[in-house]
């Protein structure tokens, strides 16, 4: 096998966005989130994704974000940008945004809210790519978007230089190895999972690294998970790996809402207990999650021995 | 039956938005499609939606386009404008510049991109009515939005003067049936359906109106088609829709696409050949319908008298 | 336009399956049930639907059921048999024996369980036509086959003579246009619609006949709907559907359940309330109405007129 | 971690069904198949599941392959019969033959094609499992059922006494990982995968067992991948998994057909020309690979050193 050398590998967690109770960026929060993730030993950091309510900010908190996070990282690790728009020259715009405040590389899902086609979905990539002089991957997250991103496709633009990467968070294991295994052949194209609680699985697939929403909560804990799996120590790997999916319980202590809303809320309220932000406010029409249920959360955390 | 006297009825085409061969709005050829759109007897213009290419615009484009809208239709109908945004606050955001630029109506979606819960869509569309000074209507649209609205929900809003009314594209006509039966007692409540092919049977079962994609090709047409039910004649009513319907096969002029670009591309090449706009030029990564699929909508609008 | 004359065409109801409380068909109650829809003036009976729980219903128990029905109609209408089996070879084994039954037509699905395709849907067809000796209907219900029959393959199929009739429960009122545009070249070929709330509309737009299951509950109101429709008396078919429509609230009378429970509980029981069948027994997993439920039922009835 | 001694483990392939060209069941081909996988080192034998075309068999076959497959088997492995019925009635009435065939353990899905509910699932199962005297496998796939089996409703099942295992086709690893994570307290509970790509990451994950549709192609390789993953050695795992998943492209010689047919079609014809079973015949509607594609087939098989 190749020696594989992507630029943008191993653990990239998706910033959440703090918030204020009525609804500002809590950019003090924000910068402790970035510190306590440096420190956590991340090798990246992915602002404005999915996981960081990037649907839910206006154009204005989407750049005052990127500018906390890329001044936070300080050039510590490289900053990589989600510029999820509806089509291409949405994109193209937001995207050059992006290089302007300094991120190191751009993400891009493939068109949503309109119907679309794959040879649409190829050109767009090409598009934006020729468009924007940064590195891009492609954001495969069907749940989000409801299309799946083709493998050889992918490929394809890989072999081509369109794309740096592909941040997979379809849930296809299937697909997903197949991408691995065309990677070998292609030194600097990282494919990087979000499945934050079969980490090991797909590092043992393939995978370069991770994007784990959970590893705002507890970055040291995917640190080790990462370094178990690159030492070959698949055991300590599994071992971490089924700590943090114990601990991923958090995600269901809100009920009777929308799985973002559970999820993000649940990543939000870890990290007011653990102190490292100030609220679990979240963007309209979310709520945050309640009394009991961050009760519930603490419970979790105590037993994960994060409090 | 109460008498329905809502402000939003009758005929209201989604206005497509033409464009130069370069990618930019072309405000002449807008112009002159409004006008002829007028001259058709539209009873009022949606501008923003879906078969506006909204989603393929950037935000000034967006902003160019509404203001060529309200300034060619002179207050000679009302202006719905579409707030097609993935959230909340992006709505609010858009709605009050729609409002600025003197929409008389603003519609928009549940939440999308992001998974939602019937409790925050609710939550959503309420937050939007307080946030801004215009009557606010409820797009149903799951081929994009991949929710549909709930027919109790869109009823509770109604009665509770959140929404001034629905415009109805998701294809479910019984829940279409339940909308019709309850806005029965609601009598400034707008039913719209987006269903181009059946308007005839959707007037008979309690439409307010429609918003024919097809009416910026044949106004004239959904003109004789509303008349004809407005004054009962359900025979002469069908008769016009199954020519609209089979008007409509333009649409599949372009194979091997997205439904998106064969759809507007139809409707653009069929305005260019009847010389109301200037290209058939599309956004972004969609491809215009080329020459053969120009022969073919050709041929469809000669076998319908239209050239 | 051609004078359309197929032969089976009008109210055709798809007749429910009376149990007992412990799960054997009730010959007596499924006797007195068509002699109700006979007296009401039904064109034919659709046995062995999924408004028949056929899915529910094992070889044994289909073969009494059609038996019972063929039986009791004694050839005074025809008798529509389904065949709903996952493949093409389980489809024309149950076909034969239907024909041996009495049945005098068909009705097939495209392959469920299995991942299909449209070149295979086309064949299947095909060989079940050229391995029985009835008329055969294409069954087109995406809710449980999870697959769109196409417009044009039916249409295709019907030129061929492969295909008697489609009764469509696809809820596409956009397609179902489009195959009655169609099928205004094929004097033969019968297109029924399922959608019982909205037959007005379905005649207008050209249906042959209509599938109704609330028809089991109040055959003589479709009936008078389907008169009002052939007499061209558009408003009071209209009126009649409204009246069917708010009937139809029956099948909302159980919450927390499947549709499939909630709505052949809802016809089961509004049945037994009118003295037609003896018990509202479901098959299993599904469970009853309970006592709540079904005094819901009988206030909608008696809201109805009909207790 | 207590020490997990499920019954049913291991390598257990679900066996495919050969045909004659003519459709009947080959019988001396399927106890030729049967004898390679023991040769092959099975630990088990899955009959009449999704690979085994069992959707498209008749009852009669369906009885006949299970009598070929327990005779083959002559007691020297466990065979779990799948019994893949729409609803619980007829499930029981399959299950009840399987048992007196030999069946050691039987297999069933959710409720298809009928719309369900999980309390109807949950219902179902325990009513299955009441009914029929042997271990009860949940056979959990979401491409065919269209609907995912949740967890916790599993593992409560499972506690329960109710059910032997799961067969996981749903290709949600984070779910399977939770179940796996569940089962750890349940040591006779087995829970099986059937991605055949990813057998090295599911068994890091703790799967208990593997039921790869290309076991019965290349049963050995899947033997050296679990031997592999039980003796700990990740790296041999991961590495026979990546021949295998390179292997498994035979499935993708067969294009523009059902996703069944190119993939069972391309096992079939990979067996043919390994010598085990006469013909790749296929059960209609589906078409057996032609000369093209089995032509890619012996390169694929060439190159991983099978011919």
């Amino acid at each position: 096998m190749t020696l594989r050398q992507p630029r943008f590998a191993g653990l990239v967690p998706p910033v959440v966005t703090p918030l204020t109770a009525d609804g500002r960026i809590d950019t003090a929060s924000l910068e402790r989130l970035v510190g306590f993730l440096l420190e956590g030993g991340v090798d990246g950091l992915f602002a404005l994704g999915s996981s960081s309510e990037t649907a839910y900010l206006t154009e204005d908190q989407r750049t005052q974000v990127l500018e906390v996070v890329v001044k936070a990282a300080a050039g510590r690790v490289p900053v990589i940008a989600g510029c999820i728009e509806t089509t291409t020259n949405r994109v193209i715009e937001r995207a050059r945004t992006a290089r302007e405040l300094g991120a190191d590389a751009v993400v891009a899902t493939a068109p949503f809210y309109t119907r679309t086609h794959p040879a649409e979905i190829e050109r767009h990539f090409r598009q934006i790519a020729a468009a924007v002089d940064l590195p891009l991957f492609a954001y495969d997250i069907p749940v989000c978007v409801h299309t799946k991103l083709d493998t050889g496709m992918l490929l394809r633009l890989a072999a081509d230089g369109v794309l740096a990467g592909v941040k997979d968070s379809s849930g296809d294991d299937g697909a997903f190895r197949y991408l691995c295994l065309g990677a070998a052949e292609l030194p600097g194209f990282a494919v990087l999972t979000g499945h934050e609680v079969v980490v090991d699985a797909m590092l043992l697939g393939g995978a370069d690294g991770v994007v784990p929403g959970l590893g705002n909560v507890d970055p040291h804990g995917y640190r080790r998970l990462a370094d178990a799996a690159a030492a070959g120590d698949w055991a300590a790997a599994r071992a971490e790996q089924d700590r943090l999916a114990r601990l991923f319980e958090i995600v269901r202590a809100a009920t009777d809402t929308s799985g973002t809303a559970a999820g993000l809320g649940g990543f939000k309220t870890a990290l007011m207990l653990r102190g490292i932000i100030a609220s679990n406010a979240m963007s309209a029409p979310m709520l945050p999650l309640d009394e009991q249920q961050t009760a519930e959360v603490r419970r979790v955390l105590e037993r994960a021995g994060l409090l």
